[in-house]
């Protein structure tokens, strides 16, 4: 079950546990806000674009009643630890991985089948910072494999008409998430900046557009991670309740 | 010097004041953020778009070295409020104020000679709320006489490449904003949302653009009014400072 150097974590939700390798993958505290972010109706069919350990398929797996949660992950090594954890959590009634590129999207999906797009995509663009090697962190945090414009034009063609789509990114990228969403058609709808303290500059924004929709952006009351105290902010214990014992 | 129901207000700024009408038209604590928020160099051209009292030039006048502002208000009445103001200040030498529309720029200034474009433009879009009356009040706030895209396409004319454009508007008009910058070639490059409290949602956000510019979006701490007990925060104070006794 377990390769050298990982490790299972519960995740206090329904009992579902995941697989994760502190030296090596580990999921981060944006793709838990973003799966917590994500609304997603019963019997809804999801894609996860880029699901790294699987963590967004596996709170909503716990949280919601979706139908369907597609999983993509292009990284082999990857996608193998995060099937694992699925398999552990026999999850295979509703969580479906593929392994390979969002850009092959059409080889999986129909057109327009998703209620729901979500993706937690490399923050880095492409040829920015430096590529010290092809290992699977900086597949993960660089746009080598997809760009910003690939997941936006790849959620765009998967959703159907109103569909929703949720994205947590950096907000140095915020005229480019604007751009390719009025280019593919999804109108931003709201906005939450996420900021360490509540003075601090927001170093992460959460997205959620509808397609082919219309009208105003909400930009909703910020998530603070910490209070200027440096303790965790009641919201962040609500979003994390009570999902794993060794903090976060 | 004053009609029937105007006051005069101390700046409290190298001993400016300001005629304003607390019945009819008063200016706000936004346009005192813009002008705060505005950068301004040493013999600076610069044009506020859309006046009113005349606040802005007379705040930018008091802290900076620009060499030329100019000023444009619509509304007769205003406008003429605010060249009362002017007067009463002998501002004459750095401050000219045109009354008409900015849509006819072409008539009093030459396209890309300005530094610096500012505006504070009506946050209603045309056709939205209900239009009582074509009081100046209403004028103001909505955007009869010129639309959002007017005022960024109108500052974009009149910048020179790398000119500076400042803003505030409501964050739920975001998406236009970003759309109408790119279309004329104004690049997004600094964003600050106001918010009435922390945790409360932001109703202002402050926009700064570069002419041709290029590169990331800078989204800066946030600027909160009050603090959670309802007092003013520090940030408000230093922006104020000794603006007026009577409190704001």
């Amino acid at each position: 079950m377990l390769k050298e150097g990982e490790r299972i974590d519960d995740l206090q939700l329904k009992n579902l546990k995941i697989i994760q390798n502190p030296k090596g993958f580990c999921f981060g505290v944006d793709a838990v806000l973003l799966a917590n972010f994500a609304e997603v109706k019963n019997n809804a069919k999801v894609l996860d674009m880029g699901t790294g350990t699987g963590i967004i398929p596996l709170i909503l797996y716990g949280k919601t009643k979706a139908k369907i949660i597609h999983a993509m992950e292009i990284q082999k090594e990857v996608a193998e630890m995060c099937l694992r954890s699925f398999n552990m959590n026999n999850t295979e009634d509703r969580i479906k991985l593929v392994t390979d590129s969002i850009l092959n999207w059409q080889s999986y999906y129909k057109k327009h089948e998703m209620d729901v797009v979500l993706c937690n995509p490399p923050y880095k663009a492409i040829n920015s910072g430096i590529l010290n090697n092809n290992d699977y962190k900086t597949i993960s945090r660089h746009e080598n494999s997809a760009t910003l414009e690939d997941f936006i034009s790849t959620a765009s063609n998967l959703l159907n008409s109103k569909g929703k789509f949720f994205m947590i990114h950096r907000p140095h990228r915020l005229a480019e998430i604007f751009e390719y969403c009025t280019k593919y058609r999804l109108a931003v709808k709201k906005l939450v900046f996420v900021h360490g303290k509540p003075n601090k500059k927001p170093n992460m924004v959460l997205v959620k557009a509808i397609k082919e929709g219309k009208g105003e952006v909400l930009v909703d009351a910020p998530l603070y991670v910490h209070n200027e105290d440096g303790t965790y902010t009641q919201k962040i214990h609500e979003i994390y309740g009570e999902m794993w014992t060794g903090g976060f």
